[in-house]
């Protein structure tokens, strides 16, 4: 399973009956990162760390075998801990720089 | 699901019965990314931003569990945002500049 | 799916027997992309762009459900003009480099 | 199958009933690689390098068809030894960078 | 299906009992490429060229649809030519470099 972060609700009023009234939601693994619709079987809201489930498992997730998701959001992580992107620099001038650490963020929910 | 944007119709005069007469449409996930075949089960017109579905699904997505599809247009979206390829420079000089923003069109369909 | 072009038959003797006889082409996405096999369920000359089917769809694709493929070519495609992998110069100089625009072949098939 | 190393549990409080109590890992393929969720079926501990099971596959090994599971942990490597993802410089200064090797290490489980 | 190269065999003594005693196989795509496990239906040796089948369909080519595997050996490849990963320079100075042709070795079997 991926573990992604969600970004926002995905509008799409001219769609197949077989993806029902489920929610779809924008996710992407890291910032910056390509983003990818996955179905919501939680109830999850904009930035939520989440566990996708993909391939065929995603469709029993979403509620049914003949459920046409091969993105399926099946649990929020407790706490998770983003990698940064890049490392900080070895030998940051001393005086400034003292915030604006890239990547590192803590997302948690009660 | 991949959002991605339909570009035309791909015409395949010599192909396997199963397919029927579904049509077949090029869609890539962004400006210069590889295109794919995906089948409509919608009806798009070029331009349109779309969701497509693939794994397993995207055969009961194209109509039945019987149909030769790994990728199945389930949506289209009501309003895209495409990120845009290169992040503006930090500090434009003034006074020029003003438009050219890199990608950061928005895709509507009534 | 994917767009790809035949590059060659592919001779293995030594296989399981559930592969039958069904011919096993080299393809590939593009030129200097990396080589895959599938199983040819047209009848497809090593040149031709084609319309190749992946994930479970390309089980029955081949022919029947038992059918261990996980790439089979579905479709030939009847004209299909080839991204550049390099887009020309902005400017080329004057009065020479007339020819040799990479990529940018039309493949047809009458 | 992937050879992956496990980095530790993953906390999920909220999560759908299909996924009972199967603990969650983390795992990656790589020291530095993108991060991903395996069901584990084995019983494995931090730093433990495992063979990880995708596909549709992921759900049977995971206990039963319909487990949503589209990676799970099938078996724990005996011995392993990693890739460095950076070959030794040719000629490294005499009298220093004696330790240091990228990678290269092995992990046994008695 | 993928073309890759038997490396060696890789031990687990710990592991789910549906893999049963099939041989799993270290393979990889190419030289300093990623390393994958596939289950072996075939009886290969290390260095034989072989087709993998992944998705779904490597479980039926182990042996049963129950068996929990997404890369299986279908068939080793007659005669195989690598690819070279970096084509030669156009001009190499006269007198040296005769050898070393990176890539480009053939592989067989009676």
């Amino acid at each position: 399973m991926k573990i992604m972060q969600v970004e926002k609700t995905l509008v799409s009023t001219n769609r197949i009956a077989e993806l029902g009234h489920r929610p779809l939601l924008v996710v992407r693994e890291k910032v910056g990162g390509g983003r990818q619709v996955a179905v919501d079987a939680i109830g999850c809201i904009p930035g939520d760390w989440v566990i996708c489930v993909g391939s065929s498992a995603a469709r029993e997730a979403a509620g049914s075998k003949e459920f046409p998701s091969d993105l399926t959001i099946v649990g929020i992580i407790d706490h998770w801990q983003v990698d940064s992107p890049s490392p900080p620099a070895p030998l940051p001038p001393a005086g400034e720089g003292s915030g604006e650490r890239p990547g590192g963020t803590e997302k948690g929910r009660a």
